[in-house]
C-alpha cells in the first residue's frame, strides 16, 4: 500500500511513523509511508490559506496547493483521498478493514484552519472523523487511522498478535485478564484462573466477557447475534442485578 | 499541569510533542509533558510482561512495574490515572474539559498486551477509549487526549485559535467556508459569501450549519436547545427533502 500524507507539520510523523509495527510494515515493504508538506505546493512555497468569504476569525486552506499536491504525488488516478475533520464519518474498525483493501491512500491535515469547501466537494472521497473532541490538528487523526489500517494488511503482524483475537473482532469486550504474581500487595488472582479446569476458566471468562460487554457497553450486544448459551449467561446476570 | 505518560515506546510521542501547540505549552510552561518507559520500573529493568493465568495467547502487563512507576513520578498522593484501552468510556470534548481541570494527570498506555486487572481495579481513576477500532497500542490514543486537554489549559491558544469557535462549542457542525479564488477550475463561491450583504451571509451560514448537522449528525440536533429561529429553518429543511 502506498500512502501520502499532507501536512503543514511533517515533522509531528517522525516518531510514530518510526517505531514498533509502521515501522516494521515499512521494513517488510507492506506500506510506504510519506509525508509531504503542502506549502511546497503553494505558489511561491508560501501561501497554503487565506481569509473566508463572508467574513469571520479563523482561516481557510486554499484549494490549489491542496489539490495540487494530490495530482502530483498520487500514482492512482483517481486515487482514494481521505480529509481528516470533524465533520466527517465517525471511524470504525469497519471502515480501518475497508481502507486496507486499497492500494493507495491520500491524507490531507488541516490544522487550525478550515478547508475550502471546493476540496471537499471535487478532491475528497472520505471525511472521517476520530470522535466528538477537538484537536489541534488533522495529524494525530490520521496517524490513528493509518495505524489501524496497516496493521490489518497481509504480512505486517505475526501470529502471536494477530488481529483475530482482537478487541471488536467479536463484538464483545474482552474478559479480566491476570498475571504473575499470583498475589499482589495482598491482591489474589480469581481462583479459577489458577484451578488447571480449562472449562471452569472458559466458562468464567465467557461470563465476565458478557458482565463487562453488559455493564459498559450494552449498546454492542444488540449489534451481534448472540448464541444460546450467550443468551442464557445474560439473563442469569440481568436477574442478579435486580 | 503535570502530565506523566508510561509507555514502552517513549520515541513515539517525540515528533507530537516537540511541535505546534504541544510545544509551545511547554515553552509557556502550561505543561509539563514527561514520557518514560516503565520498563525502568520492572524487576531488573526487565520483564514488563508475563503469560495469562488461566492459559491463552498474548500477553499481560504485570502489575508492579506499572504501579512503581505511577507511585513514584506522581507527585500527588491520589493522582488521576488515566488508562487508555478499547474497553473504556469513550472520550468526548465534555471529558478533555473536566481533565483540563486537574494539576496532574498519569496516562497508562499498554502495546499489544491486556492489562493485569489490578492496575484497572486499584490504581487506575479513568479508563478512556478514543474509538471503536483496534490501534497498536495506546499509544496514540493518549496522544489524542492530550492533545485536547492541553489545548484547553489558560494561555495556551492565542484569541485567533480561541477554542469558542470550535466545532462542538456550539454542538453543531460548522458551515462550509471558502476562501480566494473566488473562481478555482471554473467551481465559484456561493454569490451570497461575495455579496457584501452581511445579514445575508450570517443566514446563509446558519442554514448551513443546520443543514450540514441534519444530514451528517441528526444526533446532534436532540442533544442541545434549538432557538425557534433554528427550529424554523430545520423544519424548512425538512419540507424541501420530501
Amino acid at each position: 500500500m502506498n500512502i501520502n500524507v499532507l501536512s503543514l507539520f511533517p515533522a509531528m510523523f517522525e516518531g510514530v511513523f518510526n517505531q514498533s509495527i509502521l515501522k516494521k510494515a515499512q521494513e517488510k515493504n507492506a506500506v510506504s509511508l510519506n509525508v509531504t508538506d503542502f506549502r511546497e505546493f503553494a505558489d511561491n512555497k508560501r501561501q497554503v490559506d487565506d481569509y473566508p468569504f463572508g467574513g469571520g476569525a479563523g482561516m481557510v486552506l486554499k484549494p490549489e496547493p491542496i489539490f495540487n499536491a494530490v495530482e502530483t504525488l498520487a500514482t492512482e488516478k483517481k486515487p482514494r483521498v481521505i480529509l481528516m475533520c470533524p465533520q466527517g464519518e465517525r471511524f470504525t474498525q469497519q471502515k480501518a478493514e475497508e481502507l486496507a483493501k486499497e492500494q493507495e491512500l491520500v491524507f490531507i491535515c488541516g490544522h487550525y484552519e478550515g478547508y475550502d469547501e471546493r476540496i471537499r466537494e471535487y478532491l475528497v472521497t472520505d471525511e472521517i472523523s476520530i470522535g466528538d473532541f477537538v484537536l489541534t490538528g488533522g495529524e494525530l487523526a490520521a496517524m490513528t487511522v493509518i495505524d489501524s489500517v496497516v496493521r490489518l494488511l497481509p504480512g505486517v503482524l505475526g501470529n502471536a498478535d494477530s488481529p483475530v483475537r482482537d478487541s471488536f473482532s467479536t463484538g464483545l469486550l474482552e474478559h479480566p485478564q491476570y498475571t504473575r504474581p499470583a498475589k499482589f500487595r495482598g491482591w489474589e488472582v480469581p481462583a479459577v484462573l489458577t484451578s488447571g479446569n480449562h472449562a471452569k476458566v472458559d466458562q468464567w471468562r465467557e461470563e465476565q466477557t458478557l458482565r463487562r460487554t453488559l455493564e459498559r457497553r450494552p449498546d454492542l450486544l444488540e449489534k451481534i447475534e448472540l448464541t444460546d448459551k450467550q443468551k442464557k449467561i445474560l439473563s442469569n446476570l440481568e436477574q442478579q442485578k435486580r
